[in-house]
Formats: structure tokens, C-alpha cells, sequence
């Protein structure tokens, strides 16, 4: 009999990804997305796989902990489901949080009701504005907890929280991601954030906005990198998974997963142009917004270890891959990109 | 006509003084407790006065945007439930995690509804292992998302950040204190936190348990002292709180109350001994255990400036007077008092 994943927010960016590798890998596929920010366009390659199936539903209202909507029994469950970028996020904060809270609290009860393996993705805002450089696991984060992203970033800390608490009080075999800045195609045009701006604002010959001088830096993670660290993740038994975080002195098993690989934001922006000869923008500054991260790049000494994983996408590559998605998205609808009012994520 | 107040966490150690000092200002005053930590002993001075009900509930089951058990229309809500000790949060974990979080929601909800202000109770635990001291507001904490103590501080923290939202996102009329250790009358005798963990081990000529060398040190604040702060902060309007956090670079208004007198755990023994000269307890030596803060001492210079505000009662007659309480609990019901088995709170 095959496997049996759920994926919440199976219709963004990541969670399409990570459905359609699931597909190729055998499994039967539950994906599960309100579409708020994912979209069954993210779906169009594979909804018509026998395997596959969707469900519209908004973790924040389902019941939880006896989920009557899903009469499967899962082997494996990615919780993807969340708002990720601030421009999303800061438009409906309350949401966001729940969305974090009762959408682990959900994949948490399925995984116990089946015995399931689960994955969280949590995710690099847990360190926020991070004093140490690079960040690994063990660093506790700098945030804000009443700040303009504290919606997300409280949200996901406490997501971690429930996690290594429901592994200690109830043996849920769970296991957490840190991801990192992660950039691909479907990523939303209006996603708000630097890479998805840069290409946007070069395919419409807009100025290119940078915040501040530009010499904050950032990692960019190809999202096949990153759906492939997912995998190896959930291969391993939950005995190696725990014995490892047990090992390395973290309360519960927590990686990050990025790229190590450092960029300015600026460095960015002329590689995106590079990649667009035919562009007529030009770089423009602009002030730094408030809480926006100085520096951010992942310590994946863990996961290299843990799953003999390291990311294999340069980023040149990626660019060019993503802006070749940016190009039909624009030709298919015609939709107008919104240009960033916020910082570089 | 009365104003009335609702006290959630009524039956605790310290929504019991708030519902005294309410009736004693005239309010009619509702206590809504689960009585997991709180107990009907805490209300017998105050519990056949006309204007005072309890509702024995739990704000996990209230049902939230609606709560129908309470067809009152509320002019002043205060957040007190939630387990705030390490001996009974780690306990129920997950439990202590759900109580933060859908507490506050349940209050912001009834705050929205009936136009109430609203006093959330956060904690100074939302700095974690602070980084730096004294600890003022501006301070984003050190907090483990994983640890055995996050299910308490991470709760206490998304709390923080949902009350935040609610007031950009909704206007709600909330203002919230961060509460240093606090000590006195009807503080559990099964606390498991320092002041309560010492003055029973020397009732009882039990030798008195120091961590590590004791000379971490504690800032403790007597309960009427934390009293005063809530009623001087809740008689003001909204607008001049919100422009007090807004002029001192708040995202929300958040003030710490304690006590900033320091004292090593070393002393607050030795105190304790020399209040109690018939004991025969002697002090010892334990192994620290882990994340348990090596220093907190609160800067109160906003609750200063905003509430005219300090504390006013010295450490040797609070204790006098907490004594003086666990003496009669002792008398009264015999019952065992159990020996610290985590770090000094």
C-alpha cells in the first residue's frame, strides 16, 4: 500500500514543490490550503495525478484534536501551512498567528491520532534580529515580541514550542526545519520579498529598491534544495532524529536548512541584471524599515552531518530558472507586480 | 451604577489580592479560575460579598469569539490564568502553553465586545536568561523556543505579541505589565519557587536547598505593591498610555512592575532564618539545573514616570508577613509541603 502525506499549504510555494517531489517519490498526496497566499495555480502540473487530491480548508477553523474532514490515515505530515512574507503577514497579523498556533496544534493531533511522522517547517525569524553570525541551532533568537513581525516570529517560536513539548509529553515523532531565505519558482509575485521585487521590478524596467546601503546581506536557498533536505529528513527513524538533537544538546529536533552561501542585497540586484540584459532599471536607495534583519546566514553544520545534505543549486542558476517562471507568470496573466514596501526578506 | 471587573485567574495568589482591592474600591467583581494552581481558600475572605461571583471554568474550553457562560458586560478585565511557577507549568506543559494563549484570547475577545479595558498579565520570564541588567522594556529577551521552560515563556511571549495585534488591529483598549518575582500571603505552599520553598523548609527545620552557590540573585516584589500598579495603570485612559509606549519607542504599552531591591538567594535564606530564630535548618548545596536565570532585577523607571508608581514595602516585612501566612496554613491543614526539586524563581 502507498504512503500517505499530508502537506498544509499544499498550494504555495513550498508545499506545490514539495507535493509534486512526494508524487514522483510514490506517495499518495493530501494537500491542504486555504489560498490565501497559495493558489491552485501552484497545482496545475499534478491535480490531475490519480494520487493527488486537495482540500480547501483553513487549519485555523478545523477541529482539532479529532480532524473530521480527513478520513486518511497519513504516514507522513509537512506542516507548511502559514503566511511568509511580511507584506502578507503584517496585512492580517491575528491571523498569521493563529494560523502558526492551530495549524501545528492540527498536524499535531493527526500525527498522534496516526502515529505519523511529522514535519514542521519553522523557520529562520525565529532568530530574528540575530546578534551572532551565522546562526546555528543553538543561538535563542532576538525578537520583538510586540514589534511589527512579532505576528510571525512569536508564532513560529511558540509553533516550536508546542512541537518539543508534544515530543516530550505525548512522543509525537516530530522533527522541526529552520528554513531559511528559500526562493524558486511559484514563489507569489507580490510576495514582497527581494528576490521575487528584484526580478518583478527588472522584467517591468522599474527602479530597483534598495533599503538602506545595500550591504545587508542575505542567503538565497533554491527551493529543490530545500524540498530534498525535507525528504532525507523524514527518512530517518525517529530513534536517529532524537539521539542526534539528544547529542547536540537541543531540547527537541530542530536543523537549519539554507543556503551558506552569502550575498549582498546589492550583489543581488546586479545579478538579477545580469540575467536581464534587456532590462532599463536602474538601483535606487531607500530607508532601512524598522526590525528588518542586518545580516542573516545559516550554520548547517547539523544538517550536513544529519542527513549528508548540502545545497547543490548556485545561485546563478536558480535566478535564471526563477526568472524564466517570473516571465511566463507575467505573460500568462498580465497581472500588475506590486513593488516592495517593506525591507529585504 | 458599579463598574465591573473580570479577574481571570481570581482564585490564584495574586487574582485573589486583585479581587479583594476591587471590592475594597467598589467594583462588583466576577473571578473566573480553573483552580488548577488557584483555590477556593484564596477567596474565603471575600466570598459572601454581594458584589463578588466565581466562575470555576478554564479560558482553554470558554469558547472564543463568543463566551456565553458570561452575560455580564465587563468596564475592566485583568489576564491572571496561567500555571506560573516551573513545578506546576512543566507538569502540563502543553496545557500551560494553551492557558496563555487562549486565555488572552478570550479576554481580548470580551474586551472587544464590551469596550473594556484590559490588563494582560506578561511576565518577566519573556526575557528568559537575560543578556542584560537590570532588564528594561526595550529588552527583546533570551529565550529558549525548546527548552523545558518555553512552554511557559513562549506562551507568555506570543500572548504579548497577540495583545499587540489585537490593539493595532482592533483597537482594543489593552495594556499590559511584566511582573517580576512576587511574593506574599496565599502564594501555593507547593509553589516550588524560592521565597515559598524556603520559609516551609524552615517551618519544617528541613535543611533549606541553595543552587548552585547562591549567589545568583532575585529581585522580590510584595503583592499589594504589584496591586497598586495595576489599579494606578488601569485608572488611566488609553490615549495617554498608548502615548507613553509610543514616545519611548514601544510597539505596545508594556511596563515592568517589581521591585528592584537586589538580593543574592544566599541572603534571602539568611533572612529567612533570622525571621524564623527557632529553626533548625541549615543551608545546602545543590547542582544548578539547566536555563535557570543567573540574574533578574526589573528597571521600573517607566512605571515610575507613567504610574507615579513604586514599591513600597520592605523585603524584611513582606516576608514577616508571608511567614506569618504559611504559618497558619500549616496549622490549618497539615499538609505536606513538597521540597524544591527545580531552580530558584
Amino acid at each position: 500500500m502507498k504512503k500517505t502525506a499530508l502537506v498544509t499549504g499544499g498550494a504555495g510555494f513550498l508545499g506545490s514543490h514539495l507535493c509534486e517531489r512526494l508524487l514522483a517519490d510514490g506517495y499518495r498526496v493530501v494537500a491542504l490550503d486555504n489560498l490565501y497566499t497559495g493558489s491552485r495555480a501552484n497545482l496545475v502540473t499534478f491535480a490531475d495525478n490519480p494520487d493527488f487530491s486537495f482540500i480547501e480548508a483553513d487549519v485555523t477553523t478545523l477541529p482539532v484534536p479529532t480532524p473530521q474532514p480527513l478520513n486518511l490515515t497519513f504516514t507522513e505530515i509537512y506542516n507548511l501551512a502559514c503566511p511568509a512574507s511580511p507584506v502578507h503577514y503584517q496585512a492580517r497579523p491575528i491571523f498569521t498567528t493563529l494560523t502558526s498556533i492551530k495549524g501545528v496544534l492540527f498536524c499535531l493531533a493527526l500525527a498522534r491520532r496516526d502515529g505519523a511522522k511529522l514535519l514542521h517547517a519553522s523557520t529562520s525569524e525565529v532568530y530574528g534580529d540575530a546578534l551572532v553570525h551565522p546562526q546555528d541551532e543553538h543561538y535563542w533568537g532576538n525578537v520583538n515580541t510586540i514589534g511589527i513581525r512579532s505576528c510571525y516570529d512569536e508564532g513560529k517560536r511558540v509553533a516550536e514550542a508546542l512541537v518539543a513539548d508534544h515530543i516530550r509529553e505525548h512522543d509525537v515523532d516530530a522533527r522541526m526545519v529552520r528554513i531559511f531565505n528559500t526562493y524558486g519558482p511559484r514563489m507569489h509575485p507580490h510576495d514582497g520579498r527581494v528576490v521575487s521585487n528584484f526580478i518583478m521590478q527588472a522584467l517591468r524596467d522599474e527602479d530597483i529598491t534598495i533599503y538602506g546601503d545595500g550591504t545587508q546581506t542575505r542567503s538565497f536557498q533554491y527551493c529543490d534544495d530545500l524540498i530534498n533536505a525535507f525528504r532525507a529528513y523524514m527518512e530517518l527513524p525517529k530513534d536517529r532524529v532524537r539521539a542526534f538533537a539528544a547529542e547536540h544538546g537541543l531540547g527537541a529536533p530542530v536543523i537549519n536548512t539554507g543556503n551558506p552561501g552569502e550575498y549582498t542585497i546589492r550583489e543581488l540586484a546586479e545579478k538579477t541584471l545580469a540575467l536581464l540584459p534587456g532590462s532599463k532599471s536602474r538601483l535606487v536607495s531607500r530607508p532601512l524599515p524598522g526590525d528588518d534583519p542586518k545580516q542573516r546566514r545559516p550554520d548547517i553544520t547539523l544538517a550536513k552531518e544529519l542527513l549528508g545534505w548540502e545545497p547543490r543549486i548556485p545561485l546563478d542558476d536558480g535566478l535564471a530558472r526563477t526568472i524564466d517562471y517570473f516571465k511566463s507568470v507575467a505573460l500568462e496573466s498580465g497581472r500588475q507586480p506590486s513593488t516592495a514596501t517593506d525591507g529585504h526578506r
